[in-house]
């Protein structure tokens, strides 16, 4: 019989690419399961996994919100508030309990849109966040962010020649899913001198030069607050992107997930897209998305999200229903870290107190580590780095010497993914290299998360490296 | 600008179909929510849903085994074992340590393989099973079951000429998945006359009616125990089927998520494709699906599940790699739900006599509902049931009427949905009608389910509308 091989399958599989799990982090996993061996010959004694936005993850502090947990506990196995007396906080008690006479089990599949009751929530919230009205019948709850934007490409997509529009750099999700469904990006570039701003007349021109060349635009991707960039739109940007969208008929979709990762909020403010459009009295259909993994909340295993859907007509509603329904449900327990995180502990609850404490810590945290990783970064010489407002990222420009690129070539490398190689083999710092996000020809880049405790320590091995990478391949 | 409309979406979407939560369930939920009306002028006081496999499902009566959510709360809130001491027992605690020191906190995202460690164990749980070796490495942890069999469909399919054998009747997540990637689905016949046996011959046929179509198989579907049917497949059934895969060259997909739902222990039992496919030495590329949201676990809504390649490439289980990681990860407590199914508590530990006790009590209740609502519905007037061996489904065969016929037609329906329509709004009673899960030209059937409780009441409520359907359309 034949045997199976790549070449039998979908081609748009493999043209699938997603660098933030790929070389560079299996690699790291390699390192990692070497360094349990006792002459283990590498250069360093931990694995830092700088790689991907996973607050939670071994080796880095961000400690679970103890409210989440709490909650979680207690509609996974009801009968504790009985047994346990006293240990679970009357607020967390109540609410499990409100949440269990909603849901039923949580190990029973839910409506396939999501529990109701925890949409009616997220309503709730978008509602107060924004002052406009929400409706629960358009929200629709996901495993993650990912699940919902995936679904919503592929059901853009009617064949090759449609295009959507990528931010470059971008989060990967994006060309990854693209390629998965035999759509086109169509790339638009994020300014880099101007702190990584969203200009309208490049979009104006990647539209022009797709729509030359036959391809349908069908959807606007904008990241705010950006991946990798962690650049914050401003409001005037955002309703301009709004009426672009009119005039070319385009699906707006906001990747929102970073909206709680706002460093300084006396100086930088998020506002949603459905606040722009709502404010504008828009027509543009709008699909924003929001995740628990990301925020202060950090429960990327958890895999909760939402979309909720503006301007989107019943008929339309109907399919992504339907869509959803052949996956069954999104995971209750998701479910339930949604509604967490939509409605936490308010003034004068019990659980209040702590949950303030942990979220200011986190956010703190990761403020304080951002400007001291960009502000030392930028003192090496060949790198600079925009200090970003928001999310959980920094994107380094790094100028690398002609002698460091053809040294990448000669091993069948991106330069950038040479550098990043070379870092994670003499530091144990595993980075993505900007070719897994996109980038101006000529340029590179890397990303890194800024969710490493001990920054001090951290930082000075990324300087060590740097300038022994210099050093080392200098031209002159 | 123009507004977004279906016309203008992907049209695989428009063509997916999946009845399990079609109109019917949506008329059920409908209903339910007018229950709650004062007078709600409905001639029954509730809905039961015998439409879906959610054992947990409100108004169902399958409790969740306690060693899954013990386990479950502990790795969720691990401080609780120190603070509610004496409250789990301390096999349960031990296991919560064991988890947590591989996993670290569960709101991390794990490999998005799955935890290596959980890997591990469902490799053993499967040597054990079936007395031949497993490898981690070939092992996918997944939300659900249904997560894995659409990616490995996606993958499979290179094009509309691109084909998949599916046996009719068939659980509808096939044909929708199909739709989706512009796959062609390639019926094959079960044979309702020796209790819904599978017939290689008929296989042979819709292969040789295939080709001839200028369609490529990719891969055959055996879903066993069967769904709807609860047909459990024979030892030598499945090595002709195996020798024909190897013949033409097919992949074998092996929905097996129903392995631990068999009635009579004694006389059927359930053989895995693993094992016969290791027995006979056949280098089938096998695909073997399993869920927990089946058997006695009945944890619907915690999506969790596995695949487990067998004879399948490196190369091809890279791809399969990249796939799940952009994804990022099954849902941790999920995969943490699969390391309970297949790490059940032992005989002697603290947890074992409640999990023997629970367990024992869903096997047998299933077990005695399956056959009591069996012959109830054979003795009803043009109505036969195979009794179901397995799984959790009876998919009996109804004869209608010239005039019932008709009566459909004038409304725009299947008959077997007029037939299932009538039964949900006079009794409550959702089940799902033949036509959602493919039957011979001119044969109308029904699924339901054997989960609720009260099975007296029950079959009373179907009996009585069956006579009375029967009476009113009666054409003489």
């Amino acid at each position: 019989m034949r045997i199976l091989t790549p070449a039998s399958l979908n081609p748009a599989i493999r043209n699938v690419q997603y660098a933030v799990r790929g070389e560079l982090a299996i690699r790291a996993e390699a390192h990692r399961e070497r360094l349990k061996e006792e002459n283990h010959g590498l250069p360093f004694d931990k694995v830092i996994s700088s790689n991907i936005g996973n607050p939670q993850q071994k080796g880095l502090d961000q400690q679970p919100l103890t409210f989440v947990r709490q909650v979680a506990a207690l509609t996974e196995w009801p009968p504790l508030a009985d047994l346990a007396p006293g240990v679970f906080p009357p607020d967390v008690v109540a609410r499990a309990k409100e949440l269990i006479r909603e849901i039923g089990s949580i190990g029973a599949y839910s409506h396939s849109q999501g529990v109701p009751f925890i949409r009616k929530n997220v309503a709730n919230f978008i509602q107060e966040r924004d002052g406009y009205p929400a409706d629960p019948a358009h929200i629709f709850l996901t495993a993650g962010a990912s699940a919902g934007v995936s679904l919503l490409i592929s059901m853009l997509i009617t064949g090759p020649n449609s295009g959507i529009l990528i931010p470059i750099p971008q989060y990967p999700l994006y060309t990854a899913t693209l390629a998965q469904y035999n759509g086109t990006p169509i790339p638009y570039y994020l300014d880099e001198a101007s702190d990584w701003s969203t200009s309208v007349e490049s979009i104006e021109v990647a539209l022009k030069e797709a729509i030359a060349k036959g391809i349908e635009p069908k959807a606007l991707v904008i990241i705010n607050p950006g991946n990798p960039t962690g650049a914050l739109l401003e409001e005037s940007t955002q309703e301009r992107l709004v009426k672009l969208c009119e005039d070319h008929s385009l699906v707006l979709l906001a990747d929102e997930v970073y909206q709680a990762n706002i460093h300084n909020r006396a100086t930088h403010q998020f506002i949603s897209f459905k606040k722009v459009v709502s404010k504008m009295q828009s027509p543009v259909p709008l699909v924003s998305f929001h995740s628990t993994s990301k925020g202060v909340t950090g429960e990327c295993g958890r895999r909760g999200g939402y979309f909720e859907c503006t301007n989107i007509s019943e008929p339309v509603l109907a399919l992504v229903y339907k869509m959803m329904s052949v996956g069954l449900c999104p995971v209750v327990s998701g479910q339930i870290g949604v509604d967490t995180m939509v409605r936490p502990p308010k003034p004068g609850e019990p659980s209040y107190e702590l949950w303030k404490k942990e979220t200011d810590a986190t956010h703190a945290a990761l403020a304080s580590r951002t400007r001291i990783m960009a502000e030392r970064l930028n003192k090496l010489p060949g790198v600079s780095c925009v200090n970003s407002p928001g999310a959980l990222y920094l994107y380094p420009q790094i100028r690398l010497s002609k002698k460091a690129i053809e040294a990448a070539k000669s091993r069948g490398k991106e330069p950038d993914a040479f550098y990043a190689l070379e870092l994670l083999d003499r530091t144990g710092i595993c980075v993505v290299p900007g070719s897994g996000f996109g980038q101006k020809e000529g340029e590179w880049h890397y990303r890194l998360t800024c969710l490493c405790p001990g920054v001090e320590e951290y930082v000075n091995k990324l300087e060590r490296f740097h300038r022994e990478f210099v050093s080392e391949y200098n031209s002159s």
